[in-house]
């Protein structure tokens, strides 16, 4: 080709579509990783966001050094790119994916632990940070600034304990696990916005209120504009039925209008991640069940790709951005200064989440001590809980970015410094606490015990509606024997329990006869979820 | 919400997101094309580009009126858009849903048509249009632009028409029209690059010649690059066998080198057209037979469902665009020139497209006309051909924005108006050619008679391999009886018949014996393609 291999590139670059470069690259990369992710998968100990952070490491250093140290990216980071086009496609795929039974029958916990636990760990980090920061010599920071750390620390990132769990051998724990961190993610980006509204020039008792109440606001509305959404989709495909004439418009009326709502929500100010996750769960519900046998295959699996493709670019990136020399220039910690805030936050991290954890644990076992229907959450289980939502990922990068930057850059020496820090505490908690974790839950649950574990795995007899309607003779139970004396010490327990299951099961009176037949999906009886 | 629509819009088009506005309403007005193009599907008068063409017009009239007259764009146009991500899904799904065997049965017809028509039809559109313009008052235009509005105007969009045409009533002609479609839009993209190297400074009798082999080397370097990341991707996929593990990898895998195939190409400032409709017949050929079964089904669904947004996404833009003031009021021209520089494009069309559909048809029909395994083109069929290539669609308009606009921005009075012009044959074309398609296809191939006409509908039996081992009886009947005789006759017709025959059964035997084990595939013996 006559000229060199940089110079090819930058007469490129600079004559005709710049994107082509960045983007080849970043498939090439994006492939790499796959299939480097496929050889390792029967090696359980390095993940897949592990193997994406290293593999992009390891490009980030050789653009570097092709770059001659002006650059380690490959493409320029933007937290629209995120917000708008990768983050959307993984919540949609966690809600169309969820098992909604599951997810329904721990509903109260997984809300306590996604809803509560965050807002305690955001308290914990931000007064922590808050606290010690200074202390190592790190300020500048504002009031705003330490509540978005706390919000930004407490989402976590639980795609790397999923991929060791096993949903058939532990399935309480996975529901768990699963369904915390769909709502953890959820929460902290509402509260992270509802932290960007609050006026601190006029603040006073009534502002936590105001924020709280601000948090509640968003997340009743974005519920109900994704259902919304999802109820319409059903209803346009099972009145139109696409899949006379062509699949192809069934699918793409589900992925546009999925991805509709996000942007509905976006549009609305409202949080396209509660509403995206509500569309999911609803389109799988019925809609799913309204389209052609392809689609409904097909539609599962390219959801599954994109969420794929999203989560692996994400890691991928963060993997890059970790040499980005600019940022630790800039930055106002030296290399001591760093590991002691990244310390500290980690620290943090640790704590916030054990103060939730255990205390909202154990409060639940007392809520269920005597009612035969739920699970004990064991001493086992509530460690590796707590360890499951150690990891922080791409909602972490993205917060930050957006309250530390501005389009992926920033001159201001305190902001590169936390945005260094952010990265530091993804790559710490991925890469070391995610590597543990497959020793840590073999060690907790060894394979062939599972069962035995706490006594919850083998409960779980077959998928689907026995599970359930096993309340029924439980009630009734309740009902005959030594009624009076249970029902007077369950009082907290039945208030907390009992409407859940009456909920649940008016609600499936309810869906069999108005909402399926209007909406779609099969009559229940021979409906074995999954 | 207190403020009014207008201004609850622009203010939020100030704060946050700059794009989730323009896409939302995007998603919706798709949403919406596919609906009527759903309900439209069985008044096969109006096609999907008519339908979106015409949703555009109205929401770009909406729009008009929304921003009182400032903008008819929801979006506004990128080339780069067109030619980097809606322009490669369509022509990949082009080459991993075409026929094979039929496309390769038909292969010599195919090219002639496809590379030697482009050529035809661009020497005359190129020369009318010099000759003819000037004549109108309407001065200003190039060489080079002359040149391209040849190419720009011999691309198709033969979409329109194979919603029309049965694929199992009358094969030849579907294989066809496709056939050349592809190759045709291809051509004219290669073509287009080409005619932008010439150096008009530097004319002389090579010029021609160059830009004849420029055109040669594009075209066999893409397709050698498409050939050869379509092997590599089987290769993988087999060697790898993804499905082990996880599906998703699979998929994500074929998506992503489909599109890396494309890009790799534009790298090299190669073809990515041809690229990726190869990679696709290769992937369809040897990939889709190493991946599971339910990758197989999505991968086929996926590829069409983003070849369809990407072509309704396409139609409905030229809609919008056709409401774009601003260009008209750049434009040139006065309402009565627009409409004699049309006219005489529209009327170029038909004669370039004629000068090489009829001519070619005959050369093949000569060439043919002593081997029974060829069918006639008959002179009806001919007419549908001809009529079928003279929609002009959305790569007409991809490279008349390349060729006349920046980003799809003009200020110069003449490229607004080739631009204008460029919409108006587009429009024109694809509406009333588009409208009149259905009735003419009736008249000419009655419904019932499908079968007789020319008799070549009923040769066609199953599809798959009798049809082409028929050659083989064939070829031994020529051996025998009046051998000699047909001989001598048909040297011409075997030199041009005889060699892909030929070629078509080495090929089969080198695929079974060398290619499919390793890049995968079934046995052929049991396999009706399809």
């Amino acid at each position: 080709m006559g000229v060199g291999f940089t110079e090819f590139f930058s007469i490129h670059l600079a004559t005709e579509h710049p994107q082509v470069i960045p983007i080849s690259v970043f498939i090439v990369i994006l492939c790499l990783c796959l299939v480097i992710g496929h050889l390792l998968e029967e090696n359980r100990w390095v993940n897949e966001s592990i193997t994406a952070i290293l593999v992009g490491a390891v490009s980030g250093t050789v653009i570097l050094l092709i770059s001659r140290g002006k650059s380690s990216h490959i493409l320029v980071f933007d937290e629209e790119l995120f917000f708008i086009y990768l983050l959307p496609p993984i919540i949609f795929n966690a809600g169309f994916q969820v098992k909604k039974k599951k997810f329904f029958h721990n509903f109260l916990t997984i809300m306590s632990f996604g809803v509560i636990g965050v807002f305690i760990s955001t308290v914990i980090i931000s007064f922590g940070t808050w606290w010690l920061f200074p202390k190592l010599g790190f300020k500048g920071l504002s009031a705003r600034d330490y509540l978005a750390i706390g919000t930004i620390f407490s989402s976590t990132d639980t795609v790397c304990t999923l991929q060791i769990l096993h949903q058939d051998e532990t399935p309480l724990l996975y529901s768990l696990v699963f369904g915390e961190g769909v709502v953890n993610d959820a929460t902290s980006v509402v509260l992270f916005n509802a932290v960007q509204k609050i006026h601190f020039e006029s603040l006073n008792g009534w502002t936590a209120l105001r924020v709280f109440g601000n948090f509640l606001y968003l997340f009743f509305t974005s519920t109900i504009l994704g259902i919304a959404v999802g109820l319409v989709t059903s209803y346009v495909l099972k009145t139109l039925y696409f899949g006379r004439h062509s699949t192809t418009r069934e699918l793409a009326i589900m992925v546009l209008m999925a991805y509709l709502s996000y942007m509905l929500a976006e549009l609305f100010s409202l949080s396209g991640i509660l509403t995206v996750f509500f569309c999911g769960v609803l389109m799988s519900h019925y809609a799913s069940y309204n389209v052609t046998e392809s689609s409904r295959i097909t539609s599962r699996h390219v959801f599954a790709m994109l969420s794929f493709i999203a989560e692996t670019f994400i890691f991928l990136y963060v993997g890059t951005d970790a040499l980005d020399l600019t940022k630790w220039k800039t930055s106002s910690l030296s290399v001591g200064g760093t590991l002691g805030v990244s310390g500290v936050i980690t620290t943090l991290v640790l704590l916030g989440r054990a103060a939730f954890v255990f205390p909202l644990s154990v409060f639940t076992n007392f809520m269920n001590r005597n009612t035969e229907r739920s699970e004990t959450i064991t001493f086992k289980h509530q460690v590796i809980i707590w360890w499951a939502g150690l990891m922080r990922g791409a909602v972490s990068i993205a917060l930050a970015f957006k309250q530390f930057t501005y389009s992926g850059v920033t001159l201001d020496p305190v902001n590169a410094a936390m945005v260094t820090n952010t990265t530091i505490v993804v790559l710490f908690t991925t890469l070391v606490f995610g590597f543990l974790t497959k020793p840590l839950v073999n060690y907790l649950l060894p394979h062939d015990a599972n069962q035995n574990t706490g006594g919850n795995g083998g409960k779980h007899t077959a998928p689907g509606s026995p599970r359930e309607d096993a309340t029924l003779p439980l009630l009734s139970f309740d009902e005959s024997a030594s009624t009076n004396f249970n029902r007077a010490k369950d009082s907290i327990s039945l208030l907390m329990e009992q409407p859940v299951y009456t909920i649940h099961r008016y609600w499936r009176k309810f869906d069999d006869t108005y909402m399926r037949p209007i909406f779609g999906g099969p009559r229940r009886d021979n409906q074995p979820e999954c």
